[in-house]
């Protein structure tokens, strides 16, 4: 075995695109610009899927930006939500971003999660969820989005988590119909 | 920002508990109770949640030992499926187990997965769950373990992926009592 750490890295190019100092989108269609941003330099720079997601504090202020690196890394768990939540935990040295609900966290993500990043959500601590493209535009270009329940948005918000859907849907989903047109690896297992 | 890493390193004491040599357990209870055995251990060291899971090649050999570092490693994404499957995608150097169809791999959990363990699991490339405890057994001591499909099972048999349930439920679960008993944390977020 001999298997007792494990350890991924972003791109290259995320730290210059992030910046030095603070990034602060006082509009929920800045932030999702931002991780749309994200997500089509993933895709330029063929370091990965063509989903991008951010979490951001109460004030707009980015805490982490997460791109989906699972062909990079060989880590199917790697999409991009589930970065930036393990990110945004690092950075903030907790696993519950709420910290017992004292804080409002956001997660913005370029398509609305999978069945995996579904379910990641109520464990990460944040309040709201804002999603750009559909899972049914993922779908299309062939991406098996996985098992979610169909009253998956009822059943965060019982959770106490907002979801807020179609935000720049169209611009994230140009980013999905250009990987595909690059010839993207749509990277379901089993093909 | 300055956050383009993440690394998370698993409880010391788990390379002594796999050992030095390779790890086969030929029937299906063998493999359970090995995973078991990781689970308790991570329980009386302390070092995390009440739940171990294992990847096993169609031989039953041991291809990686996840334990629940979600309170160490301070990120709720590092459940015992998730950390699992990461070390064998990692030591097998792909992110589909099945490498296309062609090899089969076993994921051996001491609890029924957690929506987002159920979502990562089409992912993963395993064709084969093998559970231990029911989630009623982890919700019973405080998990919630989230908004899983009722018909989860079908879900996953619909992809191709068999499952099986009970295998060694009432030592899978006497571990989740022992934990509850011990005053281990219950990490869902907003406690």
């Amino acid at each position: 075995m001999g298997m007792s750490e494990l350890r991924f890295t972003l791109p290259d190019w995320v730290s210059g695109f992030v910046g030095e100092g603070e990034v602060v989108c006082s509009s929920v269609e800045e932030r999702m610009g931002f991780v749309v941003g994200g997500s089509r330099e993933n895709v330029r720079q063929g370091t990965g899927g063509p989903f991008g997601a951010g979490v951001f504090d109460s004030n707009g202020k980015l805490i982490s930006l997460g791109v989906n690196i699972v062909e990079a890394t060989n880590c199917s768990i790697l999409h991009a939500e589930i970065v930036a939540i393990a990110l945004a935990q690092q950075a903030l040295g907790r696993y519950d971003l709420s910290d017992g609900r004292k804080e409002d966290y956001e997660l913005v993500t370029t398509t609305e999660p999978c069945a995996m990043c579904f379910g990641a959500v109520p464990w990460s601590g944040v309040s709201r969820l804002v999603c750009g493209a559909r899972g049914e535009d993922a779908r299309s270009i062939g991406f098996d989005e996985g098992p979610k329940p169909a009253n998956w948005v009822e059943a965060l918000e019982q959770r106490g988590i907002t979801v807020v859907q179609d935000v720049l849907r169209d611009e994230a989903a140009t980013i999905l119909r250009e990987y595909a047109e690059r010839g993207g690896t749509i990277y379901n297992a089993g093909r």
